[in-house]
């Protein structure tokens, strides 16, 4: 049994801010390479080890490589018990669970695939996951997938959808002396952002875990001059929705909620969307997860490449050491006993 | 009796965008600088001619030589008795009118003081009549004061204030998924921009004109990404105030109208403020002018200069041809009634 806190400081160690996974990449590929029960390919920045003992099942365990850029406040240390640094949670604590299983692990109980993969911390278009469903989508395949994603060393299932919407309302222009000659689109926004701020919420149970849907207006914008009266008019909403709901469902259901704030003559554009993914905790493996770690399962609130699995019909959960509130903070932390409680139930679940 | 649609097409023809009026206040200048009964004084762009016939009272008769930039839908056009073009009726008509008496009238019943200044359509620190007071105030001297702003050929009597207040609100940033443990301050901006669409108005009568009070935001803003909580928003509100209200008690009047949609930690911010002018119809001069036009009188929405000689301790009123909704727009014109009218009126009150 390795000192997982050891090894994941010497992870943390290694810069690895998107776009520069090269040299952890090489760390993790030299451990894996030499592994004997393991067939490791090297694709890109994205490094995926194998087992082929011909198990009933496959599964799936990834993990990203980088980090957000360094925060001025994040200076590793080390102290006890506690590792504090730039990706100690988000996710290198999770990356050295799964190259300590994967180099301790001869006889899974299910063939294993270990993927560590390059940017996903930056816009979706330059995943290193998605490079892989696109050039090696076989090294991908499985029954199923956990993320090491910091989850506070419990299963996050499934993950909520993300969509923004942007509502322009128009107006007519005039000077402000003669206000009655115009429209003020500025003043339609009052009811349009009442509308989201005093929105009810909407919370879907699935498989037992609560999504909690979102509604945020994140932009508003308005105005053409100090005297004029203005004719345009616009406020972008971030809708997090639950997994039940498909983009196509969770835009009808936002047309409907905002009916009567914009009328013909407006705009109601949908900039972009991201479905989610349901918990599948029906699945054998995440069902054998959730109970190898012995805490009931909760919902995942932010988007993760969970969504990226299920979308390729892969059922997935989230899985990893670490608190997921403290992902991006300058106080970012990882613990030996969320370490050691990770790799436990990994153990378990694999052995 | 001159043709004073054909003085004011010539006055159109000479171009005489802010800050480019020197060749229209040459044309002016020699026009009135040898006329036997005024003295002519040129201050940079502004050209002041007066009598000095020992007459009880004085009256300044003003007007800006400078028009807004070209539209491109602004083509000369004389057609009957209608002239159309860029300053047609803001405000060449007006200084036809004046260049007209002003050389037709060797024994006016008061002294008169004929002012042509430059730069009133841009920025303030920069108008000519501001140039005027501060480098030679005794031109500007006199007992009452007409500018010939369109109006219509009625009195518009005083004019209103202008303030602009900015109102910022604060609140916590999130990640668009935990909104909960932030603060959405464009949420916060929905109580705010209702208050301000239903403002209930108010008018203030004043010498029997209504001056109709105005609240109209102008701009909007807020937003830090699209999943983060944004923790500031605001909005700025151009308030149109009657010549009742001094700039202070305008500004408390609006902290006031919003309380409870801001609190302490927020900022409530003056930008700028004008302070409009009464009717002042009281003044005999004045009031004669009224009486010469035979119409009811009317407020005066927009500001003018009439608020800068008020200042001084002049009562002033606009009365010019044109309409005034039709000022700064591609179909501005002016008709040869309403020319014959304003100087009729005028004539009679010099008498």
């Amino acid at each position: 049994m390795s000192d997982l806190l050891a090894s994941t400081a010497e992870l943390v160690a290694i810069p690895s801010v998107s776009h520069n996974e090269g040299a952890i990449a090489d760390l993790v590929e030299v451990r894996l390479r030499d592994v004997e029960w393991l067939e490791t390919e090297r694709v890109g920045d994205n490094v995926v080890a194998r087992t082929h003992l011909g198990r009933a099942q496959r599964l799936v365990l990834a993990g990203h490589l980088d980090t957000v850029p360094p925060n001025q406040l994040s200076t590793p240390k080390l102290e006890g018990d506690t590792l504090w640094g730039l990706g100690a949670s988000d996710m290198k604590g999770g990356l050295a669970v799964m190259l300590d299983l994967a180099t301790a692990t001869p006889e899974p109980s299910v063939d294993c695939t270990w993927c560590f993969y390059a940017r996903e911390e930056i816009g979706r278009a330059d995943s290193g996951l998605l490079e892989l469903w696109s050039s090696r989508p076989e090294l991908l395949a499985g029954d199923a997938a956990i993320l090491g994603e910091p989850t506070d060393a419990l299963v996050e299932a499934g993950c909520q959808g993300t969509m923004r919407i942007k509502i322009s309302l128009r107006g007519m222009r005039a000077h402000t002396a003669r206000p009655f000659t115009g429209r003020n689109a500025i003043h339609r926004l009052g009811a349009l952002l009442d509308r989201v701020a005093r929105w009810g919420g909407h919370t879907a149970t699935l498989d037992g875990c609560d999504f909690v849907e979102q509604l945020q207006a994140v932009a508003v914008e308005g105005g053409v001059a100090a005297n004029v009266v203005p004719d345009a008019a616009s406020v972008t909403v971030n809708f997090r929705y639950a997994p039940d709901r498909s983009a196509a469902e969770a835009e009808a259901y936002l047309r409907e909620l905002f009916v009567g704030t914009y009328d013909d003559d407006d705009a109601f554009e949908l900039l972009d969307a991201a479905d989610g993914a349901p918990p599948s905790l029906g699945h054998p493996l995440l069902a054998a997860l959730v109970a190898a770690t012995g805490v009931a399962p909760r919902a995942k609130v932010g988007w993760t490449d969970v969504a990226s699995f299920w979308e390729h019909g892969v059922p997935a959960a989230n899985f990893g050491p670490g608190d997921p509130l403290l992902a991006h903070h300058h106080d970012e932390h990882v613990t030996r006993a969320q370490l050691d409680r990770t790799r436990d139930a990994l153990a378990a679940l694999i052995a």
